[in-house]
């Protein structure tokens, strides 16, 4: 494989909410994503789901209080956990799962977007 | 669980070659480690391991070649590929891959690390 620059990368789109993968480890994928606003509550019920911010802030709600993350800085949402990220600027965020996890989890959403796509 | 903040994190400790771990995610770890030199030739026949450099830049030599790393960039080694990682100025990065992986492989060296030592 090629070596994957995260800058590189992040100039190829501009859709927000719109996982992009860039590598595979076994059967995990790394997904680049750019955000803004607010995504809804969901769940992954089979899945651990880390959130690496590469530019910006974000925000975690979880059920029980919030996680404010900023530039390097790592969060892992339990299996199963509630969780709604947003932010109130655009932030670039790197997250790191299972191939075949769906942005939304469990919930039918207009913000679902198509899975595996490489760029 | 808390938020990882790789800053302060890799504060912490000094020693090169020494992985570090932050966070788990299912049956992965996440590991902070800081290298300077050569390290060993070695695989890890088992599993894909990831590297993302956080500072700095190195190299990892493959048998057919070899790819340079700078901060903001990820590499992929596949499993079971030789490689032999260096940097000739010390270098911060991240690994990723499942608990249990030795630093050093199936190789036995005085490099190789103590495994699962948290931060």
């Amino acid at each position: 494989m090629e070596k994957v620059n995260f800058t590189e990368k992040l100039s190829k789109f501009s859709d927000h909410w719109s996982p992009k993968v860039i590598a595979e480890m076994n059967d995990y994928q790394f997904k680049l994503v750019k955000i803004e606003g607010e995504f809804i509550w969901h769940n992954h019920p089979d899945t651990d789901e880390v959130f690496i911010v590469i530019e910006g802030s974000m925000v975690i709600e979880l059920e029980d209080g919030k996680v404010e993350l900023g530039a390097g800085e790592l969060y892992v949402v339990p299996k199963g956990v509630m969780h709604k990220p947003y932010a109130t600027s655009e932030c670039k965020i790197m997250l790191v799962e299972p191939r075949g996890v769906v942005n939304t989890g469990g919930e039918e959403s207009e913000l679902t977007s198509e899975n595996d796509v490489w760029i």
